[in-house]
């Protein structure tokens, strides 16, 4: 096999140069990449400058493959990616009519007229193809070079993920002659990286260590599993690749190729015709937006409670107020009695309850920092668990997610109706 | 004035440039480098190659003042950037008996005995200063070559964060001869940065546009004020302008040095001794998280109901069920409901609603995708508002979080005891 073709990103815009910001279009684009063989080699960033940006297509267009860039493609003056393309590829600037007429429609399209300044989103690099935007104003930009390519899309994220998926792709395939990168990744839930790295070891002779990739956060592992070749080989390859980690990983598979624990758990609750409740202490309100966060959630999560005091516990999720006054808010008796709870005054047919210590302040000796308790409510019963999660707030608050989340998804799986 | 500093930086690492992780270390060498009067203008992540990173390394020590690279100075074979960097600065690479003894002592304060591989750490580029590393067991480097700076941290954000503060500023103020770069942000809510652009316009004059920039997130405006030069000079130029736009700006101004509205509001309930509650449909849980997120939320914000079903609505937070009939869920008469019910069900100084369409289906003609409506309850009685957000079912969610937030805010201000 030839050695692999190379990608490079530039984001441009001063703003991705602050202290608040990160460039995240970079994430689609080397996912898009890699599943026409691309393999995504660097990233930068640079600011509103014809120079800079010239500078950055000119160098890498010189050691890599594809180029693609994203940002600049405005009616302000800022926007100066156009001409740094035609600077860097030492080619004409032209106006487009027909370019500029498709931008005059697009205003008219939001009731309003086309500004003068907008006209400078009709010039268009000689040779390249332009890019039409479905989700705004600002058209992109497809040129070959010498058996490369550059692509340069718009900045927004909802804007370029259309065009790169409408526009792009389809000349990738092209250019990838049949040779496809697939993947596919299996979502665990209740486990270590460490742990599974170990377990996995045995099998990288036969994997291909290079063809695996293990990512970890707060309990949730995502291992990435690869081939490249022609197509219909290469997902031979990584179905069986998936098959034999299954087999070694069993339950602690939550799911292949899903985005996340909720969307396993929702899809759960859907084919057995349940609805789930939350209660929450700790977490905030967390469990409940990662659940709302998947369209359609709605038709199977009722709601949830948010009940950081002790009175809201009492009244709104019905945990007896000897259970508290006993053990405390954060105790395995108050978590079980807020998952009961909660599916009881929702009408649910599963309950999931959070309660601990976030931090950064309120441990004890007995109950320090990051002591989280959780439990689920069935038709089978409520079953609990507790640990004591390192990290700050936020990384407390999320390993609280993520193991509530999981108890239920086995939950779910072993009373399988 | 002579012109400003510059500075780039490098993130060192394959995991850096796959589908799922971003370099975030950058955004705190940003803020640390400007404090000091030196401006990131490029940023770069390449993969663990020693002719990859030292190309970075190269090319930026030709264009900038200041280079920070991180990552790959660990123990293991993939842990190339020492050598890049002493190919970049063609300089020897030399073992330092000194670090060795440092890292087998770090290895033996956890107990473990150093492995031979990772002797490797114990290599020095000649004429560096080597950086010690409190929280981990691979040094830093700083190297001064013709009046330019080049710092090489970990890539452990916790490591790296350490050594930059204790080992790299201490540099940088020295080298910055008194210079001091003074920030300060002013927060805005239920505003668009458009709006704020123009109404901002005629004082970039006297303000200096460039010292002036604005970042806009989903009706959230912050601007970000600096100006440059002897640290108490810059301190009272940056606080002439912030009198200057709050005495522009007025009420739209939510908070100075605030991270986001939820700490402005938790402040003010704070301040007037009163509690919150709140009640959520299409946002699901996502306002009472991020209200929780901030440490001692627990302190005024009683909790709050995810009422994602009508039955919900009417059984736990009280909205009547004729309303829910005659207007439906998502509807201003059912807003108003929820804030006063849940707060009148949690017994809480203030309640806060919002119900919506996050889409991306259940939208009709009435009532399209985005239409959300939100709710304030208080001591001077219900308010409400509604608007069709743009955009996909994450940036319709925030959007709405975004203005009940402002709402509240505007509010609580307007009522202070």
């Amino acid at each position: 096999m030839e050695s692999r073709r190379t990608g490079a990103c530039v984001a441009v815009g001063s703003e991705l140069l602050g202290e608040d910001r990160l460039d995240s279009n970079s994430l689609l684009i080397t996912r898009t990449l890699a599943k026409y063989g691309v393999q995504m080699v660097e990233k930068r960033v640079v600011g509103d400058s014809v120079d800079k940006i010239a500078e950055a297509i000119r160098e890498l267009m010189g050691r890599v493959d594809m180029v693609v860039v994203t940002g600049g493609l405005g009616p302000t003056s800022d926007d100066v990616t156009r001409e740094a393309v035609a600077k860097a590829m030492d080619r004409e600037l032209a106006h487009d009519a027909e370019v500029e007429e498709w931008v005059r429609q697009r205003y008219a399209a939001c009731g309003r007229v086309m500004p003068e300044i907008a006209r400078r989103m009709a010039r268009v690099v000689r040779g390249a193809r332009s890019l039409p935007n479905s989700r705004g104003a600002a058209q992109g930009m497809l040129i070959s070079s010498e058996g490369r390519m550059l692509a340069v899309l718009p900045g927004v994220p909802w804007e370029m993920e259309e065009m790169l998926r409408l526009e792009v792709e389809p000349e990738l395939e092209l250019w990838a002659h049949g040779v496809r990168r697939v993947s596919r990744s299996l979502l665990l839930g209740g486990v270590y990286e460490s742990e599974i790295e170990e377990r996995i070891e045995p099998l990288y002779g036969s994997l291909g260590r290079e063809n695996v990739t293990i990512l970890a956060k707060c309990g949730v592992v995502r291992i990435v599993l690869s081939a490249e070749g022609e197509e219909a080989a290469a997902l031979r390859r990584v179905t069986e690749m998936e098959a034999a980690l299954c087999e070694l990983l069993g339950d602690d598979v939550a799911g292949v190729n899903v985005l996340n624990l909720e969307q396993v758990v929702l899809g759960e609750l859907q084919r057995s015709g349940s609805t789930l409740a939350a209660a929450e202490s700790c977490t905030g309100g967390l469990l409940s937006a990662r659940i709302t966060d998947v369209p359609g959630a709605s038709a199977v999560f009722l709601g949830g409670v948010v009940s950081y005091s002790n009175d809201v516990k009492e009244r709104v999720v019905g945990v007896p107020r000897e259970l508290l006054v006993a053990h405390g808010a954060v105790s395995e008796p108050v978590a079980r009695a807020m998952a009961s709870g909660v599916r009881d005054e929702f009408g649910a047919g599963w309950g999931l309850a959070i309660t601990g210590i976030a931090g950064p302040t309120g441990g004890t000796e007995e109950k320090p920092v990051g002591l989280v308790h959780w439990a689920v409510a069935g038709p089978g019963g409520v079953t609990a668990m507790d640990r004591v999660f390192p990290g700050d707030r936020p990384t407390v608050r999320l390993w609280s997610v993520h193991s509530a989340l999981d108890m239920l998804r086995r939950r779910l799986v072993e009373e399988r109706p």
